[in-house]
């Protein structure tokens, strides 16, 4: 398997204060953490699922993805994301394979990840974000 | 919490064939099921994710919805699907906290689950179905 599990799912909204109440009455329970991702001027809010995390994520300015997402599409389903152990080698393995990635090297993203997209062009319209979990003994 | 984790997410797909093959490839595995869902006029595969499954749905008929889906929006992400212990009694709440409800009894779905979707109006878009694993030891 290439991936260590679904991570999350990340779901585009307008009003991330509504949707956060509107998600905590559906989890049944309130959102564990809120996050700004400057880099990708999104507002973030996650629920524990139990075996994986709902993202919701809102627009801070208008040359943000899931504004134009919205614009286009309207809310919903965003993005999946899977948990991958070695970020660098799957990237290359991907690309190996001939899926066109959205970001040549990773980038920061919202719960101390290092992310990179897949382009949702080569995997039947689906985007799909690789993640790597940051963790203080890789440093070491 | 009101699920016992995410079951799968539901991707529409216009050949299942040539999806199997590039899910192949990206998932690292071959879908190790695949069913034809005659109430729902689509054919399905599903892979395994580790902590959840991936489900490819091919549409068999022009009266399926993940034929209008496809027409509407193309290929992508089309559902979220969440284990419930008790589908009529989670049914019973979400309908009371004011979610509208896609079919009114539970059906049955691929995988040997019983399920029903919400409205993805009352949702932000996102179409979500609550499954339940039907047992044997439950019918005992």
């Amino acid at each position: 398997m290439n991936f260590e599990g679904l991570d999350h799912i990340g779901i585009a909204v307008k009003d991330i204060e509504k949707s956060n109440q509107l998600f905590e009455i559906l989890m049944g329970q309130a959102p564990y953490k809120q996050e700004s991702v400057d880099s990708e001027n999104v507002l973030t809010s996650f629920f524990d699922a139990g075996n994986m995390k709902v993202e919701l994520l809102q627009a801070t300015a208008e040359s943000s993805a899931i504004y134009k997402f919205i614009e286009k599409r309207g809310e919903g389903l965003h993005h999946i994301a899977f948990e991958v152990e070695d970020i660098y080698a799957k990237m290359k393995q991907f690309e190996a394979d001939g899926f066109r990635l959205l970001n040549k090297q990773p980038k920061q993203g919202a719960d101390n990840k290092l992310i990179c997209f897949i382009h949702p062009k080569d995997t039947n319209g689906v985007l799909i974000e690789l993640c790597q979990t940051q963790t203080e003994e890789k440093e070491l």
